[in-house]
């Protein structure tokens, strides 16, 4: 599990004085990648094999906002693997409480948006770390 | 239902060569302020009168890519309303093809996000559109 | 000169109630494209040859803020073409008061990133809509 | 002087494949963040006070295109302070070299956004920072 620190900047708020829900979609991301670093391999070396984790579903439920200069801690762990894509789960707190949940689905695919399956080595390790075993393929 | 148009900017494209997934949600946003123009009160009146409909629940599947200068043409439709909430669904296309599908829930709160209900005569209009009874309060 | 009009999104807004300065930066993209297609050729088809006007200068001058739902009207002209470069400015009103000046500069690129001329079709165009004759080179 | 690394997201990058040129002023904007902190007041502590530092031009250079990954080195300095506004100048380097140079000036509001003069205790700090006297008032 990963554990992401983002202090709220002023342009992610909102005229209710809120950070704009858009926003949680860009932190998912920014968490989706140390995560990579700590426990996978850095996105940038997917990238450079011309390979990316299209993403595919995202949902996000929102309990609380959050507003200027909080800081949102968010934990974001594997729930599934399979050979071409994947779920990643995310809990976004502040201050100890619980002000978001979501999850995200990516695909594996080449620079061409071609839908390509995960590196061998890649999906063993993912495989490893995965909470349960992916749905079965619709 | 609205059908709202939107004409892909070039900020909107990320290194993959297409529309980052976190813009769907800022396209949603525009749509259902079209959506509310249309179909209800626009949403600015609803500002004044000090009243918001906070996202508390957003989901999208994501089935084709999308690039710069696309132009993605949104439907959406109120799928149903409680007293204090409701939940709009989406449909994305583009030259035809669904690119992806979406729905949000939202909260109604005054300028200190507190929870409101939703003012009765608005209710009312928005029931007549629901395609069906919101689900029973948790 | 192309008159572009933008209507305001609240995703735009912050928590001071009015339009983040750093969304004009987007909305001068926005009205670069239109003016493209009106006076030259669609960015679309540069884009298509592997060719980028990449920004090389941005300045603005913001003198009043805007809100929600506001509708900015941007009015764009080239200043000046080079070889490889030109200069676009822009007056952004709202209410038929001035919001906003600005101007950015653009050099010519393919996709690597490499300096290029202006195709010279493309050039001798500009050059007879441009309100001067461009700095000498640095 | 403040010095904020900044490590670029994926979903700030563009199909050219390096940021958008939009985004750096809102890097700007944490690097001032920052500064604030480490040399003033936090920007938190204004606002609770109601004021805000409303942004009124913004310039930058950009020489170097930056990609996905980088790691942006933004120093930040004062330039000159008046009694109601002040200007910050910055650098951006990645790996040693200057990628921008920007400076930005903002003018002290109130929660409605009616000018207000820096608090005199801020103002006497702020001078004390400043590389030279403002010009005078237009």
């Amino acid at each position: 599990m990963t554990r992401y620190r983002h202090r709220v900047a002023f342009f992610e708020t909102d005229a209710m004085g809120v950070v704009h829900h858009s926003n949680y979609v860009r932190h998912l991301e920014l968490v989706r990648v140390q995560w990579l670093d700590e426990h996978d391999q850095p996105y940038r070396v997917y990238a450079e094999q011309g390979l990316h984790y299209a993403t595919t579903h995202i949902e996000i439920d929102y309990r609380k906002s959050t507003g200027f200069d909080d800081v949102i801690e968010i934990a974001a762990w594997i729930d599934w693997v399979r050979g071409a894509s994947m779920r990643i789960n995310y809990e976004l707190t502040c201050d100890g409480a619980c002000v978001a949940t979501a999850s995200t689905v990516h695909a594996m695919v080449d620079r061409n948006g071609r839908a390509r399956r995960i590196p061998r080595a890649r999906v063993e390790n993912l495989r490893r770390l995965a909470l349960r075993p992916g749905p079965k393929a619709r």
